[in-house]
């Protein structure tokens, strides 16, 4: 080779892989085993537990310069992230609403980062693997196989996906190009006053601006008022709106209540808007043989958001989004620039998936979906789903024997709304004392429950979505509730 | 217990847990020793190649319904989807632009996934060490401690993230409540004629629409045309435009070309406009000790989107957008629903980490870049940096040397635009050509290049951020490109 051509410093060529393959592997066996250990003991370790002054201040050293032995790195994680979890792979972890994971899926993230590819698109067994996902989320939800879909970071972006796509396909204009100010009439989306905080984080982020969604009222049980719906989409009409979007709450994330799909399917065709369904928590009933009917309607849904990080236990993070119309979901998104002109062979030939969504690079969050399906097959999902449902309410019936635990909603499907109340205390002196208990179960590393207020009311909260629960799991957690809140009313 | 509290199949209780944690020990044994060879013999397997048919129909099957020893599935993975990568782990793939994955970044998600944390926020280890990650990416590029940031599904939700708070800053009303239609002038938004797609999809997204992202011609180095901005910004403003933010190209994806990020922070200045700066390819080599001077000026930016996979190499995805103005980012997202209340003591003491993005639960993809730098230390991140700007430029140079190639752009950092022209074809011959030898070079598994038009002219695009990547095989591309061009248009 010509001495002016060649690189200053062949040489010294360096790169991220391991000089020694044989020791990496030593390490990871290693590594693989203890994490597996750690999983099976997961049970006899605390749900949740602070963390120490000297482990949290070491995540405030400043940028590493120089490197350091893998076994050091990995010593580090093993002191000072892995003892110190949120806690949801836990069987007594039951706050908020997520899932509690799986080995295989840990195993898949691992192979999917081996393997490297880019969902963006492509010609690519990854890109075929995310498509089979996706149908696979159509069959159980009961859409067509001409539907679209796209697999995003989770729920609230699967909910954006479905509500950009409302937008742009329910305005009046070429909203794309010209915008939503352009619009002669401003575009109505409805929800229940119970429906999750990322709408409202969409429709801001989407410029329609908050006050475009509305909230209506629902009734006792949680769910949407019909009537006042069908009213607030006249009303707009009639005040020069235009209602665009219906958000059907498929369980709530506050009590779990379910809306009506069919009435409100009815009331979208009837009036013609978009219908979708934030299906982040119920969509997946759908495969439960004993609950399905629950949610009877879904499949009429012009878009659904679902959660495989949640029913279906994946690690985080991996939410999908369905689309009935695949042409209005890809006019949505699609730009193809000329640097990624689609080809009729080789690498590009295959489908740009990132025309589907907000990505452009996205990782192979299909695999763990996939090999865990695989795994265990959908029926099995399907009975955990109604184990779960069965825990809740067998937790619901617990509550209600007991003279000093209080149902505060009904329990529709997996979350239980009580609290510990002795009688004669005011709701502030409730507020605080069954704040007091959820924190000791929390520092005891006994369970993890979260709280909500419900119609002024404050309460505990357990959303029962967790597949290593057990019945004699929540006997536990009724009798220390009950235990703790003995000592400290009887204290105070 | 009373037995009408209890439920009635405890004995059927069932879990996600293998019942044999021994045997799936062992496998998990040869599954992490299997993909360590895999990854170490990368170089000997082809770069990329065809799926045979029965491997892509088996991506068209029905949905599992009943279960699969976890052999039998891993035994899938190896067969269909380990060999069938998109490529770009390959020490000679070189398409478009993306990073090649590390070893420790695939130990780390699996790690992640059975941690199995909420990145969502709380009191926990990986709320901690994602706060860390985004600590060390403004320590990168010479952000303030005091500014805020947030791990991203990748550069272009980065660069959302960054724009909405843009788009919230600058308006002249409350846009999160009342909507971009509100606005009594409307936002302009500016970027060169090289920025990238995501840009168009994000001004979409907010509702702005296409028309008020101003695409602004390059001069022949492809950079932006200051005064042609500067005019620009003068014209909206006199017809009643709201000129709002400049988006330079820390690098375009096209070229490679490089904004003068000084100049634009100076003009945002005068002009009163937000600053964001898609740093999705350039912003780190502000880590690139004989290269950083290129970026200067990235810290004036007020918003700044990252990408941790592309020279950081972490496996898929994860991008980072940093904001200057913590209150303008957490102001543009926070929502705080009732039963997200964050609490003194307890796991919902912690931060709410989805306060600052779209998603509401959120995967711990801080672990692949903590474990990574922790690793390798910044210092060798940049000089990988510099290694692939210098192979580039390497690149370019034997391009330079041989008659039948010419260059086709300044390769200013590491992507190098060129083709094989033997003379005396015209336009349409040429990019056949090419077009052909990019699709054989892949289809033989040698290499993988993308193609892209420069001002009309079609030309093959080599993007050099790949770690495994050494000066023999770019010797062996351009042998290869030569070879066959040879044959091609003598055959011709
Ligand atoms: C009803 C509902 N919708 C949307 C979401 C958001 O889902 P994710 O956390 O996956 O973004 C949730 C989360 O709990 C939810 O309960
Ligand atoms: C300049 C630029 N901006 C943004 C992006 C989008 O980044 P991502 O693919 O991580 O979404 C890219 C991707 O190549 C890019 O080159």
């Amino acid at each position: 080779m010509d001495a002016k051509l060649q690189p200053a410093d062949t040489a010294t060529e360096e790169t991220l892989d391991p000089a020694d393959w044989s020791g990496v592997e030593r390490i990871a066996r290693r590594l693989v085993g203890d994490a597996i250990v750690h999983l099976r003991d997961v049970r006899q370790r605390p749900a949740w537990r602070e963390m120490p002054r000297d482990v949290q201040s070491r995540f405030r050293e400043p940028l590493p310069e120089d490197s350091l032995p893998l076994e050091a790195v990995l010593a580090a994680v093993t002191d000072d992230v892995m003892p110190y979890p949120m806690g949801n792979v836990h069987p007594r972890f039951w706050a908020w609403y997520m899932g509690s994971g799986n080995l295989t899926g840990a195993f898949a993230d691992f192979l999917a980062a081996i393997q490297g590819s880019n969902l963006g698109g492509g010609n690519h067994a990854a890109a075929l693997v995310d498509l089979q996902v996706v149908d696979w989320c159509k069959q159980m939800v009961g859409f067509p196989a001409t539907a679209s879909g796209t697999l995003t970071s989770g729920g609230s972006v699967a909910n954006l996906i479905g509500l950009t796509v409302a937008r742009n396909a329910m305005a009046d204009i070429d909203i794309r190009e010209l915008g939503v100010a352009a619009a002669a009439q401003p575009l109505r989306f409805y929800g229940s006053d119970q429906i999750h905080s990322c709408h409202r984080k969409t429709v801001e982020a989407l410029g329609l601006g908050n006050r475009a969604l509305r909230r209506i009222a629902t009734g006792p049980d949680f769910r949407i008022d019909i009537s006042a719906l069908t009213h607030a989409i006249e009303e707009d009409r009639a005040s020069g709106f235009r209602p665009a979007c219906i958000i059907a709450n498929a369980r709530s994330v506050n009590t779990g209540a379910l809306d009506d799909l069919e009435a409100l399917a009815d009331l979208a065709d009837e009036q013609n808007l978009w219908f979708h369904v934030d299906g982040c928590i119920g969509a997946l009933i759908a495969i439960a043989p004993r609950h399905r009917s629950l949610v009877a309607g879904l499949h009429r849904a012009d878009s659904l958001a679902l959660d495989p990080h949640k029913w279906l236990h994946a690690p985080f993070d991996v939410g999908c989004c369905l689309v009935k119309n695949a042409a209005a979901h890809r006019g949505t998104f699609a730009t193809t620039p000329e640097y990624l002109e689609s080809a009729s062979r080789g690498l590009a030939s295959g489908e740009w998936l990132h025309e589907y969504c907000l990505q452009t690079s996205r990782g192979f969050r299909a695999l763990k979906v996939w090999m865990a399906l695989k795994e265990h097959g959908v029926n099995k999902f399907g009975r955990l789903i109604d184990q779960n449902i069965d825990q809740a309410h067998y937790l619901a019936r617990l509550i209600e024997a007991e003279p000093n635990l209080s149902l505060m909603a009904t329990t529709t499907i997996n979350i239980v709304c009580f609290r510990y109340d002795p009688g004669g205390l005011d709701e502030p002196a409730l507020k605080a004392l069954n704040t007091e208990i959820m924190l000791q179960l929390q520092e005891d590393g006994l369970a993890v429950l979260s709280d909500t207020t419900l119609r002024g009311r404050h309460c505990l909260r357990a959303a029962i979505g967790n597949h290593r629960t057990r019945c004699e799991d929540i006997d536990l957690l009724v009798a220390e509730i009950v235990r703790r809140g003995k000592i400290l009313s009887d204290g105070s």
